[in-house]
């Protein structure tokens, strides 16, 4: 049911006034649920135009990312649901097919729309439907930096199959504009190659006697009116823009044009992010911080404050900044997430020697093998479901070079909210079968302190991973990571708890809920494995309980599994409490986990 | 030992006379070894010039795919040993640091170098060796496909290190060139910004009354020194060009102009692929074919005909184009390997329906998403080394939405004499923790067929892998493939062989050389595994060896090691005759196994 009715029957003062409502409803559901909020408000009167054209059911519209869907939904048929945004067994803040047949495509990672668009495109082809469908991808700034983006441009614009690519541009992606790319969307006139011309054209006009002012004037005009589309022209895409973002009025007209054209076009679209709440529109906005927000207070814009314990992406950024302090070989890189992974406090202290190269993580990986090639120490901080990027680079330009990078990898587990797309749950299947890979894991405050010092002086790649939020564990312990080596935590008897990660945390709890008295091992290291230690307690031990975030294909009680397999080893049983093989939906973590019967109650009872 | 000694030191007669011999050494080492023929005898004089103005030993020389370097090697310290070029324990067929320090970095894998340049530059400028050191990149322009190019031209641009970027042009990729990209590189005058430019240029001084003439051929010439450079100049990078790759005197002064910017530049280079080897010149020449080539006849141009068995890549070929004959919505995609993946004869048949995308796998993955999305069924054809490339996609574009696409990954195991960055040793462990995703193989050539059947009509995420060159096993069998199910190939007693793909084959071989007579599974399925028939089988036999030509860490042995660990058997032993942890080195085939000791007669006495 849609709340507004067809889009396509709608006055510009009636659309108007339904963006009006939508941009209320999304301020009012994320400012008590959390979400994405800026981006969303800033595409609102692009979304309620294409509705006003196009109807969703029939055009595949694809959005990049698609954080900033939220209007779509409530243009479609979610306005009722929309409280539900976000949280378990509600609406996902993303695209989402199953949710409603108006969602062609699930997204949650950045830049793969226009792959999408140039796909669809060729099935539309294929179909004989060009006359009653055309894909419309909307992206937006940030997400041109991905490399994907050029190999579908690439293509679509040789091809030149009929779709509509709409490049949100707010002058911003998550963090600030990084690259030659923004700077050539937000300031094409002072391009060098326009520069270059300019100058030539200028000592041309100067040589000639006569008609040269008005000339200069009239190559400057015909010049601006292409120069910010060159590099999209070049590809073979038409350029239509810069448009007014927020004037559907004239988005609509231009969407018309587009799609009559039928070829691919760009339709360049400047918005103001935040758009419609003041708090975070404009330049004095904290753009970072109302990209993707908790829950706030409108009026004030002040977020609720809840005291909860410290977060291991904070000890990370503070101890990044130590580890930087004492060695000048240490540095890093981020893929558009300097605050979520915090490396912003480095970067702040340390701007030569800590980069943000844009949402880019295949070059992010490749870069920092020539540093660590040089002699230096780079930090690769990505989150694990994003590494999922820069998985041949890891191979190729780091493990077989066998180079000291450290992979930090952030959000390793649920993260909760953000959902299916989101979830770091397959980094240690996929980083365990690359030779050269030193894989461990802290599972506390003070450990996470002491991982990144030992990754800080290991000469080979290694990756640690830690949590979204804090970790579980409390315990104080700080004895120094040593190369593949375990530590115990607790002596007990007959069984055995192998925590890794935060999973050590979660055995502590489940520990304490059970009348056996377990073992519970920190593992440290995944690979190599502390065969020493795991042979001995073999001997005494003969139930292993695992307990880790991560997929149990491949995952920690593989590991183990594939260990006491090559020891033969047969009297030993595992259970492990990894991740089935599913996707895990969205929501809050402990409803998501209760789903799952990873609650610390519900382990002991599955163990009892 | 440099066989020239320091080019830096000779004039530019002796230059062109060491371009000749070295081009020479090629031909002859190549025509006897194979190896890559056409884009090495190219970059031959660039090669050349780089060596006359720059140490390789102090400035990082980045060679990107690096089966280019050829020439580098010989001008260097690697003459002598040019005899053992790609042969097991000689020199490798790409750079590689371990056999000289003149090799900055190891390189198979296309379109890395910019990122490694720009990873240099950083590490130079935090050294403070900008004065001493320059890095250079020299990059093909089939490589500037791929997206990881531009996320580092985009940094690189905008934060101005000072590279230089050698753009070879010689107008092709590995096969025809692909893209709107390659048609800026070749076509700049007539790019449709150009058009439109010179159209709105022309509209405008015809409205002038005089010095019209002279003032439109004046605009046109100061437009058209800068045209192809557009795009360059507009991500931030100097651009030069383009100029002669085969004149070393103009190579070497525009080198040393490059070196004194202190900039990023693209010198855009336009060379013949060939060069100096008439057969593999020009436009009569099969361009794909001399690209890489096995033993040839110098002056005929012939292959040295051996009767091999049929590959299975020929199978895949054949097989493809009659499912597409039978089903209109097979579909279709390669990355840039239309003849080395056999998707080419698909592609004469049905060009509609089949695409080169150029090297883009990730663009490949996700567009063939949609297609699925839209009722059609994509092959999408990649070497499992080149699929590290899509990893994200395939999680994040096909197997979230649950998709359709069936994944035909060719070159898995051991490829040969293309070595260490091309094995394709991953795929199983990389693939088998993501959810929704089902994975076979087939052992045969007629099992090869019935895989292709089973993945056609199979409606969610598929993968199935299969050997470069031919099967091992020359079994007839051709029993459907069945969802989860497994084949016995022969009944036996006491020990189970499983074998996984070309594993069974192995397996075969080797049942043969020992005395004990074992059962061998062929077990089709790597996920879901055929648990009913794993569980009857484990009732009488104790002892397990698995046979699979892929990474131990995460495969198959593994897979069954879970699955045994989750139905509590605890009383079977597994030997995993996988890949051991390591990188594998390049070389003949059948050495290289022998060097891992998985010959059949090695593997009978491990067992035995």
């Amino acid at each position: 049911m849609n709340k507004f009715g067809d889009l396509k029957t709608k006055d510009i003062a009636e659309l108007e006034d339904i963006a009006r409502r939508v941009r209320q409803k999304i301020l009012d559901t994320v400012s008590k649920n959390g979400g994405h909020l800026s981006s969303t408000l800033g595409a609102t009167d692009i979304i309620v135009a294409m509705h006003a054209v196009f109807d969703s059911k029939k055009n595949p519209f694809i959005f990049d990312v698609s954080h900033q869907s939220y209007a779509h939904k409530l243009v479609t048929d979610r306005w009722d649901d929309f409280d539900t945004l976000r949280q378990f067994d509600g609406l996902s803040g993303y695209t989402k097919p199953k949710e409603s047949d108006n969602d062609y495509y699930m997204a949650g990672h950045s830049s793969t729309s226009i792959s999408l668009a140039t796909g669809a495109a060729k099935a539309i082809s294929l179909k004989g439907e060009e006359d009653e469908r055309i894909p419309l991808a909307l992206i937006g700034d940030g997400s041109m930096s991905a490399g994907m983006v050029y190999e579908a441009m690439n293509e679509l614009g040789d091809r030149k199959y009929p779709a509509i690519i709409i490049l949100n541009d707010n002058e911003m992606s998550i963090a600030s504009p990084i690259g030659a790319l923004s700077r050539i969307l937000s300031q094409s006139m002072a391009s060098p190659f326009y520069q270059k011309f300019k100058k030539k054209t200028k000592e041309l006009l100067e040589s000639l006697p006569d008609s040269a002012t008005y000339m200069a004037k009239r190559v400057e005009e015909s010049f601006q009116l292409i120069t910010p589309g060159i590099l999209f022209e070049e590809l073979g895409l038409e350029y239509i823009g810069p448009i007014d973002g927020h004037n559907i009025e004239s988005l609509i007209d231009t969407l018309k044009i587009a799609k009559e054209l039928k070829r691919p076009v760009i339709i360049h679209v400047q918005t103001t992010k935040g758009k419609g709440y003041e708090i975070a529109e404009g330049a004095g906005a904290s753009k970072e911080h109302w990209h993707g927000v908790g829950a706030f207070d409108i009026d004030s814009g002040n977020s609720e404050k809840k005291s909860s314990p410290k977060a291991s992406t904070a000890i990370f950024a503070e101890t990044l900044v130590e580890l930087a302090d004492i060695d000048d070989k240490v540095v890093g890189v981020t893929a558009a997430m300097p605050s979520g992974t915090g490396m912003s406090m480095a970067m702040a202290k340390y701007p030569e020697r800590f980069w943000d190269v844009a949402i880019a993580e295949q070059h992010a990986v490749t870069s920092m093998g020539a540093l660590a090639k040089e002699g230096f120490k780079p930090f690769c901080t990505i989150y694990s479901t994003f590494l999922q990027r820069g998985y041949d680079q890891l191979i190729h330009d780091i493990c077989l070079m066998n180079l000291g990078v450290a992979f930090a990898i952030d959000r390793a587990g649920i993260v909760g909210e953000d959902g299916e797309t989101h979830q770091g749950v397959f980094d240690i299947s996929f980083l365990r079968a690359i030779p050269n890979m030193t894989i461990f894991a802290p599972s506390s405050n003070n450990t996470m302190i002491e991982a990144m010092k030992f990754a800080k002086d290991f000469p080979t790649p290694c990756a640690f991973r830690y949590p979204r939020g804090a970790f579980i564990s409390q315990d104080k312990d700080n004895t120094p990571f040593e190369f593949g080596k375990s530590r115990v935590v607790s002596e007990g008897s007959e069984i055995l708890f192998v925590g890794y990660g935060n999973g050590v945390g979660r055995a502590e709890q489940v520990a304490k809920l059970i009348d056996r008295n377990p073992t519970i091992l920190d593992l440290r290291f995944v690979k190599p494995l502390d065969r020493n230690r795991l042979l001995e307690l073999s001997k005494e031990h003969k139930h292993w309980y695992i307990f880790s975030d991560s997929a149990k294909m491949g995952g920690v009680a593989s590991a183990i599994l594939e260990f006491l397999s090559e020891e033969k080893i047969q009297d030993i049983q595992i259970t492990t409490f990894e991740y089935e093989d599913k996707f895990i939906t969205h929501g809050n973590t402990k409803l998501v986990e209760e789903s799952l019967e990873l609650l610390p109650e519900q382990l002991a009872k599955r163990i009892e």
